[in-house]
C-alpha cells in the first residue's frame, strides 16, 4: 500500500485523481447512512422484549412493597442487590434512580455545587469562586455539557491507552484546589474505547489523598458489562480499592441498563460511600418521592442475578462484534501503515476512536456528509466542542446494518484519504 | 349537643371525666391506625394494573417511534395530546416527564434560580440577593422543603373559600419585587379541600401585570379530576385566561397520573407558553436525553382520552367517597356546633383540614397517637413546619378501610373532644 509520506508529488496527484473520482461516486449514490449514535440498534432491544407484561399482575416485590405506590427513595432491594453485584458494591451503598443515569449524575453534581457532598458547609461554591474539572480527553460530550451549564471550567487532560494521563492528572490536583473533579468512563471509554488499567485505577482511588477537600470522581462506568470479545480486558474494582486508601468517598460510581435493556426506559444507578449516600438521599429527599419501583422490578425479573446480565449480555455482543469488525477490519485492509490517522479496536463499548493527520478532522466529516454519510461532529468528544488538534473523529458503528456500515466505512476512507493527500498536496 | 363555651364548670368536669375513659378505652384498644398519608389505596391502584403488558408486544408509537430507544426530551405526541386536552393547554405547550411531578417543580425552579426562567440573564440569583416565594396556608409540605432546600423564603397567606386571599397575595407582590413565585393547588387544595373561585383564578392569572420581572406561578393542580361529588367545582383555565392578559409566560402548569394509574409510577407533566417551554427544554437536554417513553405510551394506552379519564376517575370516586363520608358524617354528627374546631368539606382531592381551637392541634395529634391513630405531624402544612396558632390538623382517609376510617375517626373525635375540654377548664 502507497504510504503518505513516500509518495511522490506526482504519484499524490494521480492518487488524489483516482479519490477524486471514486469520491464522486460515492456522492451519486445517494447514500444515507449515520454513524453518529451511541445507541443500540433494533436486535439489540428486542431482546428485552420480555420486559413488559413480565410482572405477571403481581405488583408486589419479595419484600410485599407494593410497588404501584409512593416511596423507595433509593429503590427497592431487588434491583440494589441485582446492580451491587454487577459493580461490585455493597447494596447497602447503592441507589437505584429512574432511566436516565445522566439526570443521576447531573442532580449529584448540581448537589455538590450548591448543596454539598457532606452538609451545606461542603457546598463547591462555598469554597471557590470557580470550581474546575479535569476532563480526560476525547471524552462524553454530554459530561462536558453538564460541566458547561453549571459554570464548571474542564481542564483537559490527554487520554492514553492506559488511561488519563496520571502524571497530568496528579500534578494539576495538586497545584489547584479548585479542581472538585475528575469525569471517567473508565472500560471501553467513550469515544476511546480503551479500559483503564489497574495502575491507573489505584492512582485515581488515591487521588483524595492529595486533593483538595470535597473533590470526587464521577466514574461513568456505562459500559461496564459491554464486552464484545470474549478476551476483552477486566476494570479493576475502584470502590474497594478506595476502601484501602480509606477515600471512599471520593467516587460516584454510576451505572444503567440502558445499553443492557432499552436505553430509554432501563434504570440507573450509583454507589459510593455510606455517607455520600446518606447526603445524597437527604438531598434527593426535597426533589423526588421515589423512582418508579415497577420498571425496577421488571429488570429484576428479567436480568435475575450477575450471571444472567452477563448471559444477556453475550447476544448484545453476538450483535455488535459483526458491526465493529466491518468498521476495523476496513481500516486495517485500507488504512494500516498509509500514514493518514490512527484508531482504537475497542473489545467493547460503542465506540472506534479515529485520529486523523492534525487538523482533517472538520474536513473529513465535511466530506462524508456531502456523501451522504453522517459522523458526528467535529470537536463533539472535546470540552467547548473545541479539538486542538482537529483530529478526533467519534464512529458509532451499533445501529445501521452490516451491510451500511461496510459502505459508510468505505465512504469513510475514501474520504480520510482524499482530505490526507490534499493536505499532503497543499502543504 | 353541649357546647363547649355554654358548659358550667361541672358540666366540662363530668364532660373530662367521661372523655377520658372513653379515651382510656381506646388506648387499651391497641388501635394502629393511620390517616397521614395522601396517597391512593390498594383498590385504587388496582384500577390500573392493565398497564403493565398493555403494549402486547408493540413498542412502537402512531409515528412509528421506537419508543425503547433514547430521544424524545419532551414526551411522545400522543401524551401530549392527551394530557394537554386534560388540562385545558395546547399540545404544542405541554411537556410529559417522568413519574413525578414534585421532581418536575423542584427542577423548574432550580433552573429559574439558577439559569433563568428565560435565558441566564433572568436568573433570579443574578436578580436578588433574597428569593420569596408566597405559600398559601395550609398547604402543601413538599411544596415548602422545595424552598426551603434552595434557600428561598416563603411568606404564608391566608386561604380562604375562594382560594388565597388576593387582597393580601396582590399587597404584597405590589410591594415586594424579590417575591418571584406563588405556590398553588387550585382544584381540592392540599390539605383544605377548596377550589379557587373564577375569580380568584383571573387575579392570579393578573399577578404577573403588577409582580417584578420573572415571577411566575407554579400551579400544581395535583387533582385536576379528582372529583369525590358530581356537583364538584370546577376549576377555570387559568392558561386560557392568562392569554388574553398576556401574562402566559408567568403561569407554570404542574400535573400528574399518581392519583390517576399509580402513584409511583406514572408521568408527570408541565403546561406552560412556548416561550417557557422553549427555555425549559433548553436546560432540560443538558440533564436528561428523555423520559421514560414506553411508560408514557402505557398511559396512552390505558387511558385513551379525556373521556376515558374522567371515566377512570368515576372509579376512583367511588372508591373514595365513603371514606370521606365515614369521616365527614361523624364530624357533622358529633361536632357540629360544638365549638371545638372547624372542617372543610371537600367534593374532591384526598385531604380534609380540620382547624382546632388554637393552640391544640400538636396536642390532639399526641393524644390520637397515644390512642393508635397516627395524624399528619402538627405544623407540616405551614412553611418551617409553624402553625402559628398550632390548630391545623390534616386528615387523610384514602388508605385505610371504611372500617379503619370509621374507628380512627371516633378516636380522633375523642381526642378533640378532651383536648379542647380540659384546654376550656384550665383556662
Amino acid at each position: 500500500m502507497l504510504q503518505l509520506n513516500q509518495a511522490t508529488e506526482d504519484q499524490l496527484r494521480e492518487w488524489e485523481n483516482t479519490l477524486a473520482g471514486q469520491y464522486k461516486h460515492y456522492q451519486q449514490a445517494g447514500l444515507n447512512l449515520d454513524l453518529t449514535r451511541g445507541k443500540p440498534c433494533t436486535e439489540q432491544l428486542d431482546l428485552s422484549n420480555a420486559l413488559d407484561g413480565i410482572l405477571a399482575g403481581n405488583y408486589r416485590d419479595v419484600q410485599g412493597t407494593d410497588l404501584r405506590n409512593y416511596g423507595g427513595l433509593d429503590g427497592i432491594p431487588a434491583a440494589k442487590a441485582l446492580f451491587a453485584e454487577m459493580v461490585g458494591a455493597s447494596s447497602d451503598n447503592i441507589l437505584i434512580g429512574g432511566n436516565s443515569s445522566l439526570t443521576l449524575m447531573y442532580t449529584v453534581i448540581q448537589f455538590a455545587l450548591y448543596h454539598g457532598v457532606n452538609g451545606a458547609a461542603s457546598a463547591w461554591i462555598k469554597e471557590q469562586q470557580t470550581i474546575k474539572f479535569i476532563a480526560p480527553v476525547p471524552g462524553y460530550d454530554r459530561h462536558f455539557s453538564i460541566c458547561e451549564m453549571l459554570g464548571i471550567e474542564m481542564l483537559p487532560v490527554n487520554m492514553n491507552e492506559q488511561g488519563p494521563d496520571m502524571d497530568e492528572v496528579e500534578a494539576m490536583i495538586k497545584a489547584d484546589p479548585s479542581i472538585k473533579g475528575l469525569w471517567c468512563v473508565p472500560r471501553f471509554s467513550n469515544p476511546s474505547g480503551i479500559t483503564y488499567t489497574d495502575q491507573v485505577v489505584e492512582r485515581i482511588a488515591k487521588l483524595a489523598t492529595i486533593a483538595g477537600p470535597n473533590f470526587r470522581v464521577f466514574w461513568d462506568n456505562a459500559y461496564a458489562v459491554h464486552a464484545i470479545e470474549d478476551n476483552a480486558p477486566v476494570l479493576a474494582n475502584i470502590l474497594e480499592i478506595s476502601h484501602q486508601y480509606a477515600t471512599e468517598d471520593s467516587i460516584y460510581a454510576f451505572g444503567s441498563t440502558s445499553k443492557i435493556t432499552f436505553a430509554g426506559a432501563g434504570v440507573s444507578f450509583v454507589a459510593t460511600s455510606t455517607s455520600n449516600l446518606s447526603s445524597l438521599k437527604k438531598l434527593l429527599a426535597y426533589t423526588s418521592i421515589g423512582p418508579d419501583k415497577i420498571n425496577q422490578q421488571r429488570h429484576v425479573l428479567l436480568l435475575k442475578d450477575f450471571a444472567g446480565i452477563q448471559q444477556h449480555m453475550k447476544h448484545h455482543a453476538a450483535i455488535l462484534k459483526p458491526r465493529f469488525k466491518a468498521v476495523l477490519s476496513r481500516l486495517q485492509e485500507q488504512l494500516a501503515d498509509a500514514g493518514m490517522g490512527n484508531w482504537t479496536e475497542p473489545k467493547g463499548g460503542y465506540f472506534i476512536s479515529f485520529d486523523t493527520l492534525p487538523g482533517l478532522a472538520k474536513e473529513i466529516i465535511r466530506l462524508a456528509a456531502e456523501a451522504g454519510v453522517k459522523l458526528t461532529p467535529a470537536g463533539a468528544t472535546f470540552p467547548y466542542g473545541k479539538d486542538p488538534d482537529d483530529k478526533n473523529i467519534r464512529l458509532a458503528p451499533s445501529v445501521p446494518s452490516v451491510n451500511e456500515i461496510e459502505q459508510a466505512t468505505e465512504v469513510f476512507i475514501c474520504c480520510v484519504k482524499l482530505a490526507s493527500v490534499r493536505q499532503k498536496l497543499n502543504g
